[in-house]
């Protein structure tokens, strides 16, 4: 029998001791303000038990953890028919996402990296009514938890200044794979990954991907198949251009934002979610992927 | 003594008869609508004579062309600090503009591909007291006719689908390399794009290139050594990537435009414009580079 | 209960009646002699038993497949520092592979791209007083089989007209990334790629990643971290550019070959292996992953 | 009437002074001796008078320069052919050449990147009896001058250690664009470029191009039409990434090698060589660039 306890406080104790805490995102104010030194770590196992530590009921943007979210809910309204307009492989280069996206005319080369994860925004602007609230509305019910809500002001930051992401919309929609206007679709976006929640709340949210699509308040909300496809995405697309590398180290399912969150599963036995807000210079949180290293070592699961 | 209308109309008998006429643009409707069997030539001597054939009055809407103008409007305004923002090589790549600008980090190749003409423009909003009004005045005082206008049609079917344009200048913004809204500096870019002009008026704009920087109504608009060097660019980099072809087979600096203009001088000697709507599949005026080839070949004349 | 001969049975039937069978590797002669009809799945799991249908005692070049005893033959001689001379990242660009080499200066993605594979020969050959018998011992004693042999003229073919690979080879070496003569290596490498296994064989071969690095036959080959972490890289990298759809339909580490033959393993598990020599055109054998995809979904058995 | 030798006296005092005089070529020992303080011009008017500075009569390794040489001696023999096997446009992009020629499927940008210089060099391979002897005696006609010669040694460094050179001709090969043996070509090709030629030299060699292809030794050498296109060749892409630079700054067809050499021309006026083996970051003769700018700024003298 595994103390889980014990190795979280092990964890812990040796992570926060590191003096390279990484960098902290800047890009918008609202990041930049997040004290340095918060650290926290949830774990739930599938069999109901919870164990946590340090930071773990704050919360913090979860930014592009939520592409997570709103993919299995395109999928859950959508089917199959999604993937005719986004592919499912790793991005694989740093370099040039933009060019990308041209190259392979505007199918972008997963839901997970930005541009991928616009085309699911307009998807979901298409198919719902109130785009913002009803996404809202799902991931307070797959969380239990109706405090969920959005960061108006890290929203209205990304507004104002996600050019990037201005960009590749408006690409996407030089190759007609942007049904709605760019604008529409981002706002939608924006708010999206100002989602903010703590370590424990996103780990009932994702405790759905870990028990075959079931998620732990209410019934089924994805397929056994959706799920384990959803799975097989966040490992090899969910750490941008440090998949493979996580899936090297830590073996497990996942997905980071920039906001410093991580949340890794275990399928049929536990769900996990780190944050510490310092990146490393892939745009990984530093700690908690040593966190997470430190506890598949340590517990020696995995999915390999 | 060459015998230039002599030569024009045996241009002009020859490649009339050329049956594969091109196509001609359609990704906004009023470009579409044109007659593709519209075909003009005027040419001006530095010395003072000119000879036309066909459709050399017929105005239409010059597109790129009027990058040359922005350049020189921009140079002859701010000097060498433009070219902090850019740089004067051959864009090579006809694959991938939007990523050689990621990877070149939001410093476009050269003022003629689009994203470094929206430089341009930027320089010229942040710049001008009425940028549109200024920049209008300016290309009739080089041309010494108050008919030239924008057309606001073409205008604004730019403004609602140009979105490579948006993409491009929100990934320049992304780099900072942007100073002003995307929205006005666009706005001030599709009119600009929108200018129409005769073959013949084309001419008398581009005599200060040829008459190193006097221009045909006024007094001195350039230097001997800027309008020198925007000769230079245009030879490198006038003809999309086509440019080294038409160095090639033509000889002479130029500028082509999805309108089926091309403009071409031979510095001291003359100026020479073109236009016919279809476009070769590198979106150059097909009967155009052949007139011109013909041109070259015939006089004798080229800078090589 | 699972009755696993029924479902071979079932998807052998099921699969054989596919008219389009895809295309032979026909780039070398010896390739393109082999039967397109041919057909085998055999399949072992941990606990000891093992099933078969269809060819799975016929042997076929294993090509790629090799790439994963190569690293698992140099990862147990040179432990982690490997890991200097190359990535684990999956290469997702399709168009210029080349190009990613020289953008990340002569560190190939990961071993299982050529380049990457050509990295793993130069340590073998580096190593290993005599690289050719002592690679081929190896895979014997892995699979405990000393039939096993490479096919030389499949070898010396490549040798001839493996210009790609000459040309990685040397651009490596011009990264100082290849201690050894590029013609050394590629001796080597086109020996490796070269031998030929039947699906039995790999199966038994590939028993060791399944098996927490204990392999079938013999003591301890790999540690537990060796094997989870190549089992990491086939998942992540183990198909082309197809990695991410493999992930995503099939859900298991595996590697692919232009032979045809496709091995795949579930931890603790299973090892099964496929050969169909008809290619899709991503290059992976494609009634060998219909079959995968059969199979998993109706032992509803993956790793997610 | 210019006084050409108080401007070239000038130009050398000036130019000399510059403590900065950039990096020489290190990459084989043979090219790394040169003395770094060497400087020379040597101008030739068409008209029959030169004019020369400095080490103008020392040999020196013109590498790049020689590219235009054996085009000239392909053109000569092979007529329009050549151009189904290689374009002519720029380069553009310094960051991944291989790659350029992986998107473009084996059809080099142009004659002067390195991949094109080897599909010429593959050419004259293939119709000359004795390649190395018959360039060499063409050189020499072409100059008149019988004691021009490779330097083997420096050929030799370049057969061990040219391993870009080996990467792309066996790409080359790869995509069929490659006739002969890749060591036979290159061993051709390291010979061509290991020529030894001093400013006044190559100033007689590159007469002809100057001289509407009549050389300055013989009877008619090219058409007029050939020199014009090589003229216009040069102009667009002889200076690897700094060719718009040229240009720009300059205004002549040239070509620049690693060796420190530059040659330039205007056609019907003169033909001027420099060396100055110091190279600045984009590979050419740092003050070379500077004397030839200074020279077409005093003596107000471009094809612009």
């Amino acid at each position: 029998m595994i103390d889980y306890q014990s190795i979280l406080n092990s964890i812990y104790n040796k992570v926060i001791q590191d003096k390279d805490k990484g960098q902290i995102a800047t890009y918008i104010p609202e990041l930049a303000n997040v004290d340095k030194n918060s650290f926290g770590i949830h774990l739930q196992l599938i069999s109901g038990e919870t164990f946590s530590v340090g930071d773990s009921e704050k919360k913090f943007s979860i930014q592009s953890i939520s592409k997570v979210l709103s993919l299995a809910f395109a999928m859950s309204k959508v089917g199959t028919d999604i993937w005719n307009r986004l592919d499912v492989e790793p991005s694989g280069n740093p370099f040039n996402h933009m060019s990308l996206l041209e190259l392979e005319k505007g199918i972008p080369r997963n839901p997970f990296i930005n541009s991928g994860a616009i085309v699911i925004a307009d998807i979901l602007v298409s198919l719902l009514d109130n785009p913002k609230e009803d996404f809202l509305t799902y991931v307070r019910d797959l969380t239990g938890d109706a405090s969920i809500d959005y960061n108006y002001k890290v929203a209205n930051s990304e507004k104002q200044t996600g050019f990037t992401n201005y960009a590749a919309a408006n690409l996407l929609k030089s190759f007609d794979n942007l049904n709605n206007d760019v604008v529409d679709v981002l706002d939608f976006y924006f708010h999206q990954c100002s989602l903010e929640m703590s370590c424990e709340q996103l780990t009932k949210a994702f405790y759905v991907f870990a028990n075959k699509g079931n998620c732990l308040f209410e019934k089924t909300r994805l397929t056994k198949s959706q799920a384990k496809r959803i799975n097989a995405i966040m490992l090899t697309c969910g750490f941008y251009d440090e998949a493979g590398e996580f899936a090297f180290e830590v073996g497990l399912p996942g997905k980071s934002g920039v906001g410093g969150g991580i949340v890794a599963l275990l399928p049929n036995k536990f769900i996990i979610s780190v944050w510490s807000p310092g990146l490393n210079e892939r745009g990984n949180s530093k700690l908690g992927m040593q966190a997470l290293e430190l506890f598949t070592t340590q517990t020696n699961q995995s999915i390999f």
